[in-house]
């Protein structure tokens, strides 16, 4: 048994004193809008490039925000793709967020069984080479 | 301008007349369970390998069937995953069937939005490698 | 019905007559290798660029020439991994190739049907996040 | 050097005492199966949701079962795949299953190779968009 | 030789009189930004959910735009990861950006080599499981 | 809080005196290519199977070696691959190439962001099946 050193990610995980005016004001944004206190590491991490984490939080407010799908159907959809992209981060964050919506156990490994079956066929359809019915059109 | 010669699937679409008993039992259980009478090219091609086909129509019947999770949302997390894969057959025939449980175009439009966009933050997270948060545990 | 536009190529398939005198040597010991009087798309879309077209046929040569795996499993790997990446064109030139070894349908389909489970599993077991069995070690 | 906290899994793994009637079912039959008395973390993440770990079992038991395709065969066509997805499980798995039916290192190196150079032909091959020879079809 | 019937995009493509105002108004500012009085199939499919076609043209603004790397070099990374995905309408768009900029076919060809390689070695790293020298870090 | 059992690679990494001599002709040859005294753990990893390390040694050295196209944009588009394909190993490898050769952090957030970006338009393009235009033709 060997113990492990801990992965370092490509940037810091930059603390409140560490980040640019530009990211704290973003950090207060998330803070405000999710009304919680904590900064996720996702933004601690992009705050070392105040562009890309102000522009990926407008996208994340904007599509993840209120709008004709429910918040909860919105989250369901992610852990699927992060499943399909193997996206360890995005797999944990999103379930915490779908679980806070109230999705439970037996939801959460339905929405993995549905994104592994799509999987599956995604490449049965794609090996066979299946032309589109005319139906669907 | 020039005509295009019709990309030839690799294994050909069997009719009721081409396809064995065994294949023709599933086409019948398809017709029954959806209340249709047609069977779509991705169970003709399958049927050239009936184990193939039949192995396949029941996991679909499982996952997609009456369960915790509605019809829609299925359909929907089904979209998502195939267009991630790029998977043109299945964006037809799960964007078919979606519509068909009432979504519209907005809502259709919203759920490749949450693809994308988690194809993008999914390589963000993974590109940075952002260790995951100690509260999602 | 409209008429298709045949998709263009990036780059021009270049005909014996078209391709330096460095991709024809390359297409001289394809066919050497061979046994055959013809040169595939594939290679001729490469001849543009003469270092590719000899760097990747020098590792066909190396990868999929005599070894310890025999000639028909390793082109049955590559069906399989060029359905799970969608490739049509290597999807079509190693179906192409298994078949001329003796592969036949009902084998073919074995082949597309591991493929499609192993994507399924693959996003269950990378979805669940399972951690590797101390046995495997 | 900082010792790493162990990823927890989305779902933890069940015992026999955790899991439920359902799930010891198939673990029963895992093990008569393939004449062991373990059963994987795979199985034990899979039986929080008994209908998916039915599912999944019975399609490894059919699709990799005896049939026309020698074990393995189909073993070393799920690493290739496993590989091209990054699925670290099903890697160390399969591998395991492959070296039991007695895959020797050698042979590994190669299937490694043949799904790394299909990588790379792919990406050339729908890259430059090499149409599909008239001579494949 | 059949002639193909050309695949329905999922959505429209929306002309100007079919655009909404809120589209129209980011099909001015494409025209304006680029110089150009075309709007290309991408933002004319968009359209038809302009809450879309307003983000993501913004993020392609911000990040495509005047920055630290030049255009060129984004447009060959843009090249480079389309081309891993499949995505034959941005490797089209982006390879007609590029030669724009002045790419020749060869530093295109050299494009889609790295692009090549790096998912084949990808594919080794990942399959060997290689573990991160100490000297990265 | 637990210490990580560390992950066993598939294949040990061979130092020089595991390596045999056909290994150590390639570890020399990159010593002195690269102009260093140290052998990364990709390529002792490789050194158990000879013709692999050689062959994927000589198309590094082929791809990145002095051409074109300069070498850190080669590096640059690589992390990009790399980040859209999940390979951890490939990530930290290449961005310490890039770091040799000059690049910024703030540089490589935009190789980040332009790979994170292009993740997502190539699911909408493909998602939305949007037809090329025949200007890029």
């Amino acid at each position: 048994m060997r113990a492990k050193i801990l992965p370092m990610p490509i940037f810091a995980l930059l603390n409140d004193e560490q980040a640019s005016p530009a990211a704290r004001t973003v950090f207060d944004d998330i803070m405000r809008t999710r009304q919680t206190t904590s900064v996720n590491n996702f933004w601690r991490a992009l705050a070392n490039h105040p562009p890309t984490l102000r522009r990926i939080w407008e996208n994340v407010k904007q599509v993840m925000g209120p709008s004709r799908l429910d918040a909860l159907t919105k989250e369901m959809i992610y852990v699927a793709v992060s499943a399909t992209n193997n996206c360890e981060y995005c797999l944990h964050s999103h379930i915490a967020s779908a679980r806070k919506l109230g999705v439970d156990d037996e939801q959460l490994a339905e929405v993995l069984a549905v994104a592994g079956l799509a999987n599956e066929t995604n490449r049965l359809a794609n090996g066979y080479r299946v032309p589109v019915d005319e139906a669907f059109r």
